[in-house]
């Protein structure tokens, strides 16, 4: 029987931040990494393989072996089909055992399947799996495809569709209003209009009953429930993923919503010594509290990182108290981020809110080159003027914007304490002191309740 | 006499942010903003008036009177000259007094005059004031030299030398290490290269003693303290600002270090009533607690916007807790941010420090085109592992991540929190979530405690 210290089930990018911290932390420990296919891809990097950016599949692969050599680590091509708790060993499918100390589970998520929509697993219909064999045999067989159907108006759905259109294919996107778990409906609208301006037809509210078939029993055409049929050469089934915990549940792991693994704040599951992380692992909003399906390497990173730190005793008490769904995307040439909940979603939930949005020119002087417009939309609790969400648009900035009204909404300030915020401001990187627009939107909300 | 509820004397990004929040707080009260001259410019805007840029230095103005009117606030062009706090009432130029109910003094800063250089009033000396007179005359009398000085390393100095050298003359830098305020000196040595690869010419290290002038009595040259002459058709002396505060001092307002004028938390100053915001107010570091002659407006506006919550009662109670200095700039292609204290400043202040840089493609993967290196330098106290101070080099978006990182500071996050902060991450937008470099760098640091 195989031994190690530390044992991480999975192979992307929280398994290999495991990994890594577990070395760096624990270096007396062993590290093993089991791991089902030899190869790992960068998962949001996928879209890109299908467009001009990259130029092959390869140009998007997490080199796992060098990693794990570099680190110290050990890792097996092993699938894991049964975990022993009490004996403490994991069953690989090969015969071989492999006993730990401490397990982490980081088996990641898989393409949902659309049973719904019928012919949906013929040839020419395509998932988005992270599986670099799949994604390789969908790029050759793609490349010579001229029109395309995307279903699914998901970020995976509209970047495919984006890079599809992008490499000279004609695009069809189906589904409802664009990112509408991320956005509210006002930025759908926006997206909607650069993703037409760009020639991608999209279908909105309609729902894909059936994948048309051509006389070989390939993939021709889809059909929507009131009958119409777009043709196509292919079709990407970008319809969500569920969380892979086959292995967990058959295991005898206690389960929650969506099935996924119940963990605490510290990543742990009901078994002694067992932790999971990422897209198996249950997610907790950090506003509602309630579950939910939010799947993000960057969340899973974050959980690898807790979970290491709290191995071997509570190192971090504050830990993880919940999810941000922090994301950001981009269409066309203008860039997007959401962080926290939406204003639909808030009101949905009864949540008693007060919102805003500021529009500024991305630089100072706005008669600067290159200047791109930029609109924050902040989401906050009517009573107390905690920030619960926020949503911002514009150029390339909009990454790390994001990521500040994350670290706000992480922290729990209120709009109150955005009026004292000290930014940098600069002519060629910023908008103007005087308008920085998390500031004068906090500002806006904040005179709702100040002076008068 | 005039008489205004609220009286603001100054003309810059922090007066017309306290005019614009008084109307939006206070709508019942009227405002009156009194203004030396017609015009105001974007402070940080100036540079680039001087390069490729902007056309024209009206490409550059704060349209004060257009903003004025619109926000329903009145604007005097006076200079004022006395105040009188017993009887409530500021003394203009003109002749007329005006009353107010709340004063707000926000004169800003002018350029410091360095005595110790011999001839520096001379025709063909420039220095580089937020007036846009003096800079309209200065930009036509520069545009036929082809060969500049600049004597001053802080931002502006290297702003105006980048922006001369992109605009085709012969650009000779002359001072200390670059930026050596707000920046540790292995970031200043990148600086200078690229500086030197641009083609400026960079004395590190020399004196200016004199500027050289012709037969003319017009400035031909600058001589070092060692005797070396560098020849030139102009100079900019951006050698730093003072607080403008003769009129506080002379009306008997209570002043402080670097003669600016006091202010407690809310940015009252020590009369009843009166509030004193942005370069002309005293500046505390948020770390180390003392006075610096931090001068931003970004600083200054959110003292105004604090000034302003307060003008009639208490309203934030947490308030101001001091300057993070926070800065960012433009380099050739490359974008610098600093905020906190640097680990040169932090040594000789005793504070016991750990310190980290991580070093990242700012895309993932990074065979994606336009990918640019990426490097984060953090400084947290060794004890706790709160972040004091922050410096990042990369592309365009180190304007939000310096921010971001300023949001940190101002929340007194630890390594250990941002273990499980949550980023969003893109392909095309950030690097990857594995490699965020603000976590890997505080998980380099939380390592040296947590774990072994």
């Amino acid at each position: 029987m195989h031994h190690s210290d530390i044992l991480i089930i999975g192979g992307g990018p929280a398994a290999m931040v495991t990994a890594g911290t577990a070395r760096q932390y624990y270096p007396n420990k062993s590290v093993t990494v089991l791991k089902k296919g030899k190869d790992s891809m960068v998962p949001c990097g996928i879209p890109y393989v299908f467009g001009p950016l990259l130029e092959s599949v390869e140009d998007d692969m997490i080199p796992c072996g060098d990693m794990a050599a570099k680190m110290g680590t050990e890792l097996i091509v092993e699938e894991a089909v049964g975990i022993d708790f009490e004996k403490k060993r994991v069953a690989g499918k090969s015969g071989e055992s492999y006993g730990y100390e401490k397990l982490i589970i980081a088996t990641g998520s898989v393409p949902k399947i659309p049973r719904q929509i019928a012919n949906h697993d013929a040839p020419g219909v395509f998932f988005v799996p992270k599986d670099p064999d799949y994604i390789r045999k969908m790029h050759a067989e793609m490349a010579g495809m001229k029109k395309i159907v995307v279903v699914g108006t998901g970020f995976i759905g509209i970047e495919i569709a984006n890079e599809f259109q992008d490499s000279g294919k004609e695009v069809t996107l189906v589904g409802s209003r664009l990112l509408k778990h991320s956005f509210d409906p006002e930025v759908s609208s926006y997206m909607e209009k650069i993703v037409e301006n760009k020639g991608i037809v999209h279908y909105k509210n309609q729902r894909t009953c059936e994948i048309v078939l051509d006389e070989r029993g390939h993939a021709c055409g889809v059909k929507f429930e009131d009958g119409e049929v777009v043709a196509c050469d292919g079709v990407v089934l970008a319809t969500g993923y569920r969380p892979n915990t086959d292995l967990a549940r058959k295991s005898g792991l206690s389960m929650r919503q969506g099935d996924t693994i119940y963990v605490d704040e510290y990543m742990r599951t009901t078994q002694p010594d067992v932790f999971a992380i990422g897209d198996c692992a249950e997610k907790r909003h950090f506003i509602t509290k309630r579950t939910i399906p939010v799947m993000l390497a960057s969340t899973a990173t974050a959980e690898a990182r807790i979970a290491v730190a709290n191995l071997y005793s509570i190192n971090l008490v504050k830990s993880f108290s919940g999810t941000i769904a922090i994301f950001s995307t981009v269409i066309g040439d203008t860039c997007f981020g959401s962080a926290g909940i939406t204003e639909e979603d808030a009101r949905k939930q009864r949540i008693d809110i007060t919102t805003t949005v500021v529009t500024v020119p991305d630089k100072h002087p706005a008669k600067l080159p290159n200047s791109h417009e930029q609109a924050v939309k902040l989401i906050a609790s009517r009573a107390t003027g905690q920030l619960i969400g926020a949503q911002v648009v514009g150029g390339i900035d909009i990454g790390e914007m994001i990521n500040m009204l994350g670290t706000i909404i992480e922290n729990r300030m209120t709009v109150f304490d955005l009026l004292g915020l000290q930014v940098a401001t600069h002519p060629l990187l910023t908008s103007a002191p005087t308008t920085y627009p998390i500031i004068v939107a906090a500002q806006n909300i904040a005179a709702r309740t100040l002076g008068a």
